[in-house]
């Protein structure tokens, strides 16, 4: 076996995961990742934890999906049970088809979420955590190689998580002091409120309550929003291809957006409520080993050099007791790099320019 | 998709588990039938059943044995909880390599096995049902080609389950009304009583306790043997080859035993325990789809024109209440031709000769 697997099921099960001798955990084996389960399966059987591999197929769920009437149950029981027993859940993806499931109709797709809401919620109470073993189709969509892309996930993935952790903490004090960050790249300028806001340092560890490996990024959620930015890393919103979105706020609101391809598809996401014309996510990626988009939010949003703003539903991890944030049936990611022409200031001061924040070398105001 | 894979997995749902709209469903996915799982996928979710599926992986169970210490926990809770809000659990086998767990210490395993009693019972309980997709693994392990075993596996399971469970309804009528069954093949004789005894029509559904697809016998449980008998049907234990086991048994127990090949093989189970050297099942084989062994137990003992016996553990569905019957940590089947120069003999009557029942054509007593 690939040593870099082992090390990617190690990190997963003690520093992402925490897992302990008689934790009950459930392994979420999608088609793709059957190499990661068997490490990971070696890793909790040498911590003496309890092992249930449960089957993750979007070929399966694509023919329960179609099949199915519509009425679904509300939370099986036998589901329900072993994500309410469980301490820690693993998600290993991901298949050997991103588009497996493009017939499948959006609205029963919906419903079938819909329906098993009380076990989303019993698997959020674990500890759970998700990561990407590199399969053949996520290599496809991210335009590379296989072996190039199992490079390039495991220099995300492998990092030395706890130094990273540290560095990000920094960033979030910062945050969590200051009351209002300013954006500015390409000309344009953005300037977001975040006073009453706590940042989540996302160190791939739940002890961060931070759920997925690779992590490395620091968010927030901002409000009142005024001014206007363009995210000129390309993304896919609902299999559609986006370039050079571009967002105008006023009072916290969209006002204008245009962008250079796939303007429907931007549309669609702003109209789908009043929450999606609203922020939910201010974002800044730290991760250094990512060093490119690769078509996958999980990985481009982590990005070294890069910050992403989300329109949508706010976490609410970040907001104070008794707040309620923006609210929305969405949260679509957009990212923007920052390693040239950019600055990132908070209550006026320069955090970051150019991609180098004030505690690297090379650091300058201007 | 294979129309034969689509036509199994009907009958798996509906003849099999008889399962309706609502039932909690547990789908076991081995490594090597993911294409049958996307077919019972659809069956489940055109009946509006509720589907969870299990990954089953003899390599991620291997890695986990082996990294273990051994302390397991007695059935862990998440586990035990799934299975006991089930209503129905459907394995589908099997893997990629029938020897993927050939290094995992015996002992590992039993301790495993001892420590999951609760849950097995628990699965025990549903209404599950086994079968097997055909795999490239189990054709090797067959010594046919992947093409000639897939028509194989189906012939075997694709058949009119309810005429042959009326048929066989005939042959469990006269067993449990008879008191005697005498087996006359290859110029040696034994005689077993099956008084107060009842049997089993095998007929591949919960409806008939029957929880293998395929299935097709009429089983109960023998005891009192007197005289001999010689396996001419190939077997493996312990995964060595067994070739012409002999048996010789006076009041009940075996007293004398030999084998062309793997004798130690076949001591070695003799000696597990004392219930291991007496009979827990007469089993006629009455699937004519299965017309050549292929090393795979669950396939041979069906065979048309077979007769098996297994020393070892009684079956509690042949008891009346309140008896035990034969006990033993071991339950070994082995299978005798009874194609040619034979006679299957209840209290004196002939029930089949050289594979034919009284009821079928060209029947002739001697």
């Amino acid at each position: 076996m690939d040593e870099r697997i082992r090390e990617h099921a190690a990190l997963l099960v003690d520093w992402s995961a925490r897992i302990e001798a008689g934790d009950d955990v459930v392994v979420s084996v999608s088609e793709g990742s059957h190499d990661l389960a068997v490490a990971v399966a070696a890793e909790l059987g040498e911590r003496g934890a309890n092992l249930l591999a449960v089957s993750d197929s979007d070929e399966i769920e694509r023919a329960y999906l179609r099949a199915h009437d519509g009425a679904f149950a509300e939370s099986p029981a036998h589901e329900l049970a072993l994500y309410e027993r469980a301490d820690a859940v693993l998600r290993l993806g991901r298949g050997r088809n991103t588009a497996a499931k493009a017939d499948v109709d959006p609205a029963q797709r919906q419903a079938y979420r819909t329906s098993r809401r009380a076990i989303r919620e019993a698997r959020m109470d674990t500890d759970w955590v998700s990561t990407v073993h590199p399969t053949r189709s996520l290599a496809q969509q991210a335009g590379m190689s296989y072996e190039a892309y199992q490079e390039f996930v495991y220099d995300a993935v492998l990092r030395d998580w706890e130094s990273l952790a540290e560095e990000m903490a920094q960033l979030k004090t910062l945050l969590d002091e200051g009351s209002e960050v300013r954006i500015e790249t390409g000309g344009e300028e953005l300037t977001l409120s975040i006073e009453n806001r706590t940042a989540v340092n996302s160190a791939a560890s739940v002890a961060y309550d931070s759920h997925n490996l690779p992590s490395g990024e620091v968010f927030t959620a901002p409000y009142a929003a005024e001014g206007s930015i363009t995210f000129d890393v390309p993304m896919t919103i609902d299999g559609r291809r986006v370039r050079d979105a571009r967002l105008v706020f006023e009072d916290g609101e969209v006002v204008d957006f245009s962008a250079a391809t796939g303007e429907a598809a931007l549309r669609g996401v702003l109209e789908t409520d009043p929450g999606a014309r609203r922020l939910g996510e201010l974002g800044i990626g730290m991760n250094r080993g990512i060093d490119r988009p690769t078509d996958n939010i999980l990985f481009d949003e982590k990005m070294g050099d890069t910050i992403h703003l989300a329109v949508g539903r706010a976490y609410d991890a970040c907001l104070p007791a008794g707040v309620t944030g923006n609210e929305s049936a969405v949260h679509t990611d957009m990212i923007t790099d920052v390693s040239s022409d950019s600055r990132l200031l908070v209550d006026g001061d320069v955090v970051q320019r150019n991609g180098t924040f004030r505690w690297e070398d090379g650091f300058a105001e201007t």
